[in-house]
């Protein structure tokens, strides 16, 4: 087995995905839409079934989680109170030559004074530049007496991304949120009433762009940024409904948007993502137990899945990332081909969130113990895993090239219960009774509830490698002999093994194999 | 078995769902959201039996259908190519009075020069009414001589649906799309921007309006209002990478939104919910026939799940509710409690939609026969259905009250496969080993993938009128018997009968029941 975990393996990745119809470009006749994909018939089979597999073991296989499925818009009061409206921003710099506009945080660094390369393409954006230089030139000279010819790091710390200059516009902050309206308002047109009133006369800057925001802010709403919320805010009905009692989890799956600035590697990072997330509610003092707890369950739970245990890690927050609430966070990362990266954040985030939403809602948000007799905001240990993350992960975990008499087979080795296809029906020829065997066959697997496919097109050798590239575990040949003696060929994709089976068996015995 | 569909039916099916933790108003602790729901935990397993059921049967269990999963936000000039841009609009009026703002096609009809009673809570309203009747006197009184002291209505052919007036703004066309804005740009600074430059100067209605949106234009996104686009614009890569054949379907299930300005009986109407749709391309010609098959199976499929079969019916579209591209469409209605309504339409949506996207793209969209040698643009049937009215329609199909020895039953009798949970397994008390059992039996289940409970709060009897009031379809009752003889009693829902089963042979037992 080897996995080339070379330069080019996301580019062969983003290639099958295309090729095979796991993954399309959103939009993509229209030339796409910035970092937006589309999941094929193979892709939406595979996202289901990281996502069922989840369900299973967070919400079905526990007493104590039960799951949510709430609306993306949020009432926009929610996001005052998580904080999203007010902090859930990157700093945004424009660049005064390139125009370039970057992520302050994420740009260059350079030390105050330190000489610059500015780089340009077009003869243009030069002279801005020369005139840029000259000016600071002019402003240093009088200021410092020292004779700079070209262009310098100023106080900043970084230059811009693209053509390294330090011309830049002050930082401001963008938030991440995508905003919307909703109602039978229209909210430009508020703002060319109050234009035409003459209501914005004399505004300039800051207090224009304030009063703009007043005039739409009674209709706007907001893509949630995450699906958490929803399960503090929901807290109160869902503990009630259920009789539900602390320790208790709320788990929800489901779409999430980012307005991200940056965006990369493939579906890495996008702006419209989905998100598996559990929040569990227990008593303060027990909330360190339960973080143990989840940060093990939930790496054994992506390692079940994987070729290679040995590709996962925890990380650690240090005090300078954690989020002010935050008690604690560990990261679950994945060795991607481009490095160590986050796939779920495990986050004990106190009673923050509960006592917030009482704080702006109102509501009496808390537990009482009848045990104990005791009352108390309870404490949230967060589980918060991506699942177009993990659709990436095990993309990658399972891509594997090898040597097969002297050609490159491609195999995805997905684990059978995340497989898209856990079985192909394959006739050996389109007559002589096969075809109907072959269906006969697929039906009883989806009476069964397993995704099985009949395939008849082409040879025999180039369905099996077909089906190797798109991961599907098992082949079942229908051939001469099948009506006669009632067996098929069962044919392993790892091993590539075949072995005769009977055909009255062969759901119970791919059963049993799904289910080991 | 007792419907009672009587006019507090839809009340109590929602105290219910709140109640039992099948829906609940989102974001309720702040006031709830316009129309927005949230699907507890049981309402969240019911939408996702309901749509797994479709998948298996439209995607599993068809040979000629792939499934998709696209985004949300879209290149935006998908929406122009369909025709949402420009056409998807309800016309808004506002009431000059009252300043309630109202649907024009929905609002209640009065015939030119009909007398009208107005009627007005506050003093304020009853003036401006006044004095805009003495001014439609004056001007009534002039064009034709008549004598009318009070309002009538004019030439619009409708009144305000609040207060009966006929004093109104002129109707505008209000887009349904949730618009929003992509990329590290900040649309409302734009737009303060170009007040400062002086851009928008001597700018007024139409002309300022105008201006204002092209400044917002170019990062300008839409939430999709279907998710059927997705289909036509990815066909191309579908066909191709799945090597399929036409005929043959992409379907697609997931959240639609749509800024309704009407929403209506409870998860009926609102703004945001889900749908369950399907494209299937096939030869022009055969479209008819296609037509005939796909409306025979999508109404056996929502009889399949129905106590009530006869509520469902088709309505023909007649031609002046047809789409202007639409050849044909059958709607499948359900005989809510406030009369008949939509539930899926089956529209014959011709070449329409693959040609504009062709025209607007400018990708070659077609199709070319390898057998028959004819290239040609496929014709396509659409079955679209709501995945959220369908949850409605099972909600009341399985909501009865029954009175058993004197109380009143109340049991939702879901189809098994859609009930929230399928087993639960109780033990009669929690001592002698019986919760081990309980548990033992669980974890059967739930290997097989059987949705099972354990539940050991409350009396037995309780613990079956809640599992009844539900829709779990059996109980697996843990007893003293069960250690030394290996049985359990199986009690049915809908009959209440009991029976000793094996605990051994009990999820074998159920699972055959599940796949009847």
């Amino acid at each position: 087995m080897s996995t080339p975990n070379t330069p080019d393996l996301m580019q062969k990745i983003v290639s099958l995905c295309k090729r095979r119809g796991f993954v399309f470009q959103s939009s993509e006749i229209y030339g796409g839409l910035k970092s937006a994909y589309d999941y094929g018939p193979l892709g939406a089979e595979l996202k289901r079934n990281i996502m069922t597999e989840w369900w299973k073991d967070m919400v079905h296989g526990r007493e104590n989680v039960v799951g949510i499925d709430a609306s993306i818009i949020m009432h926009p009061r929610v996001w005052e109170a998580s904080g999203h409206l007010s902090g859930f921003s990157d700093p945004l710099v424009d660049c005064k030559v390139c125009k370039e506009r970057f992520r302050a945080d994420k740009a260059p660094r350079a030390e105050p004074g330190q000489a610059l390369t500015l780089t340009y393409a077009d003869k243009g954006a030069a002279k801005v530049a020369e005139e840029l230089i000259a000016k600071q030139f002019e402003v240093t000279l009088t200021r410092d007496g020292k004779d700079l010819k070209g262009a310098v790091a100023g106080d900043r710390g970084y230059v811009c991304p693209v053509c390294g200059s330090p011309f830049l516009s002050d930082e401001r902050q963008f938030n991440l949120m995508f905003k919307s309206s909703i109602g039978p308002v229209d909210p430009l047109g508020a703002v060319a009433a109050a234009i035409e009133a003459g209501t914005l006369g004399g505004l300039t800057g800051r207090e224009l762009r304030s009063a703009i925001e007043e005039i739409t802010k009674p209709t706007a709403v907001y893509l949630r940024p995450e699906t958490a919320q929803a399960m503090f805010v929901q807290f109160l009905n869902v503990q009630q409904s259920m009789s539900m009692k602390v320790p208790f989890g709320i788990a929800q799956m489901g779409k999430s948007f980012r307005n991200e600035i940056t965006v990369e590697h493939f579906i890495f990072r996008s702006c419209e993502f989905e998100q598996m997330e559990m929040e569990f509610f227990c008593e303060p003092g027990t909330d360190d137990e339960w973080m143990d707890f989840w940060c093990k369950a939930r790496m054994e739970w992506w390692q079940r899945y994987a070729n290679e245990p040995g590709k996962f890690r925890f990380r650690a927050h240090d005090k300078s990332e954690l989020a002010h609430y935050a008690k604690g966070c560990f990261d679950i990362e994945y060795d991607y081909p481009w490095g160590w990266g986050e796939l779920e954040g495990i986050a004990n985030r106190t009673d923050y969130d509960l006592k917030k939403h009482a704080q702006y809602s109102g509501a009496k948000i808390d537990y009482f113990d009848p045990t104990t007799q005791k009352r108390f905001v309870p404490y949230v240990i967060e589980p918060a895993a991506g699942a177009t993350r993990g659709l990436l992960v095990y993309l990658i975990d399972a891509y594997h090239e090898e040597e097969v008499n002297g050609e490159t087979r491609v195999v995805l080795r997905f684990h059978p219960r995340l497989a898209p296809i856990k079985v192909a029906v394959l006739p050996l020829v389109k007559k002589e009774g096969m075809p109907e065997i072959a269906r006969d066959l697929v039906n009883a697997f989806l009476k069964r509830g397993i995704n099985a496919k009949y395939d008849e097109q082409h040879a025999i050798g180039k369905r099996y490698r077909r089906h190797d590239e798109i991961g599907t575990p098992w082949c079942l040949t229908v051939d001469g002999e099948s009506a006669t003696d009632g067996t098929v060929t069962l044919r392993d994709r790892d091993t590539m093994e075949q072995r005769r089976i009977s055909i009255a068996g062969a759901v119970d015995e791919i059963e049993a194999l799904l289910r080991a």
